[in-house]
């Protein structure tokens, strides 16, 4: 006999269409098919703006003018490093440790050098925020450095965040279409309403315990491969494959034995297309044009027919992305980690909101379990 | 204008008395005043029962027989050590870092031990849960002891857990009122329905990250003044006002200032008593018996009276565990992350639980910001 608080209370399964918050920072119209960030279109956003300066959006709840952008550079900059004392963590780090635990552990360890941590008011949570958004490429590039056996490599504050962050990774100087192009993966991952990692931070946050504990959990909820993990298990799908005339069979195998397939479908979206996954579409186009590998973007878009026509799937982010970072020679390793570091913008700014509006997370049960046993 | 996915929607700040989880492994049962544990009382298990046997009831769903009780304080001690990898983590962290915070950080490097971290069936979580039981205790004390610039201290395998937990702890063995009353403590916190560290975790486990991050996530959640931390400024407030007979004027001070005082109310119970605040009233009343310092029972009294009285608050758990640990000799920054060690068994059971039946966790949200700006 189930037991709980309310007998005709309406249990939905995973919180599925249950309104958990209410926020100012973005929402998924999946009827008029946008991704509304602070009033924006999303999608606009990419197309116009800068990675930082959409972080700023999310974070400020306006975008920056000239001088605010400039000054905004100047503090991400200032924060690109982290200190001797995390680095230090992070070489201790054993290398059989997983990237996303890699990531989550140095995240952890970052608390020790914030000297104001009890102070939760917004504005030190917004400085925590800019630090913080400053400080994780390193943290995401080195934790893969130190796995892989090579040596700690520095960011450059001469550089933008964008640049610094694919010089990070890769060691050498981008090109413009490589620099707008990771970019845009940026901003399409930056902030969107409320996935599990968003939700588990604001559900930490509201025992008013600190920004970073909150993006701990964030980042442990990345790591399964029903969310942030899942963007690394296309690209394995895409190279398993390998040729384009191999993608229809490949996936009528698979749909015929009822396996799951990463990269297509999203709870919200359901059977509408996911508008990052277009914009992803669109810049793999261009990189295929300047950098050839042209048969990775048909056998990508044959894929998404046959999932179109087979089960009515739509691409989803993680689908797109994920050759994307290939083209950018981003080890796969870094898929994840990368998705963070974009959303470190859009889950800070929920760590703000929910504890200036804060009402601590504490739900309850339907009890399926035995009564009246004596011990 | 508001607008979420269904306009009628009965949003719920917090959550607050919303079915979040189905579940087997307990209840709180207001009207009976009982906290169903697998179909026992609580109270009762406390009273009759020890922590590790109480612990496998929750993790296994059934109290252990003789044989599977000796064969389980085995398996714990076989445990109780952490690898020379997680030692050198935790020695490389700065005596800066908080000792939740440092608790977090290490369990979080604990990861790179388990070489099946990719097996969530139940059979694997249930072992990686024994494992992770016996080994906190040794993770808590030496956090405590590296931050305080104190050595290393080795558990002890031919103890049981709770004699090998206070000797990780004071370093000298305990006697048996001290065995007993830390025991019932270890109970009382080890299994709670869905409080909010506990839905952190299920909601992390999830995306089918793995059990790590999930308690990771815990962690960070109960390091939350709201919920974990209540207890170490429970102690602090009692010592600040240190004589009985200043109990009453501190409270009313307080409450004039219209400050929160720890250790009062709770979401579920409201206005009756946390049966589990009695137990440790019960404990303290024998541990000031046996140890002197009746004075700090009496202070507990008269707060509790007077809560009782302007506020009509009964004292939860917190309140009266934390004298318990004081009289046990335990360092206040201790309180939390023993809660934590306390809860590692009902933690893991709902870990075990949300993954062997899993949905994904995504809620929506009702947005409350602007539309239609233009970049």
């Amino acid at each position: 006999m189930a037991q709980g608080p309310q007998p005709g209370d309406d249990y939905r399964p995973g919180l599925e269409g249950v309104v958990a918050v209410e926020t100012a920072i973005s929402f998924l119209d999946v009827e008029q098919e946008s991704i509304v960030i602070r009033g924006y279109d999303l999608m606009e956003l990419a197309r116009s703006r800068s990675y930082p300066e959409v972080a700023y959006l999310i974070l400020y709840g306006r975008l920056p003018g000239p001088r605010e952008r400039e000054d905004f550079d100047r503090r991400l900059a200032q924060h690109y490093g982290v200190s001797p004392a995390v680095r230090r963590v992070m070489e201790a780090l054993p290398p059989t440790l997983h990237g996303m635990d890699a990531l989550r552990t140095a995240l952890s360890a970052m608390a020790a050098d914030d000297a104001a941590l009890a102070d939760l008011s917004p504005e030190a949570n917004l400085e925590r925020a800019v630090a913080l958004l400053g400080a994780i490429p390193t943290v995401v590039a080195n934790s893969f450095r130190l796995k892989a056996g090579l040596g700690w490599r520095e960011p450059d504050p001469a550089l933008g965040y964008v640049a610094n962050f694919l010089q990070l990774i890769r060691g050498r100087a981008a090109d413009s279409l490589e620099i707008r192009a990771f970019d845009q993966l940026l901003t399409a991952y930056s902030e969107h309403e409320m996935p599990n990692s968003t939700f588990a931070a604001r559900v930490i946050a509201s025992t008013l315990s600190d920004m970073y504990g909150a993006l701990v959990g964030a980042v442990a909820s990345l790591k399964g491969p029903l969310h942030g993990g899942a963007n690394e298990a296309v690209m394995r799908m895409l190279l398993e494959v390998g040729q384009p005339e191999r993608m229809e069979p490949y996936l009528m195998e698979r749909l015929a034995r009822r396996e799951r397939i990463m990269g297509f479908g999203h709870r919200v979206y359901m059977h509408r297309p996911d508008p990052r996954a277009l914009l992803m579409k669109e810049l793999l186009r261009e990189l295929v044009a300047a950098k050839g590998q042209a048969e990775l973007y048909t056998l990508c878009d044959i894929g998404e027919a046959v999932m179109r026509r087979e089960k009515g799937l739509y691409p989803n982010l993680d689908y797109y992305a994920a050759p994307v970072y290939y083209l950018l020679d981003i080890p796969i390793e870094l898929y994840t980690p990368i998705f963070f570091a974009a959303r470190t913008a859009g889950l800070a700014a929920h760590v703000i909101e929910q504890q200036a509006h804060n009402r601590l997370f504490r739900p309850r049960v339907r009890y399926l379990g035995p009564r009246g046993l004596h011990a």
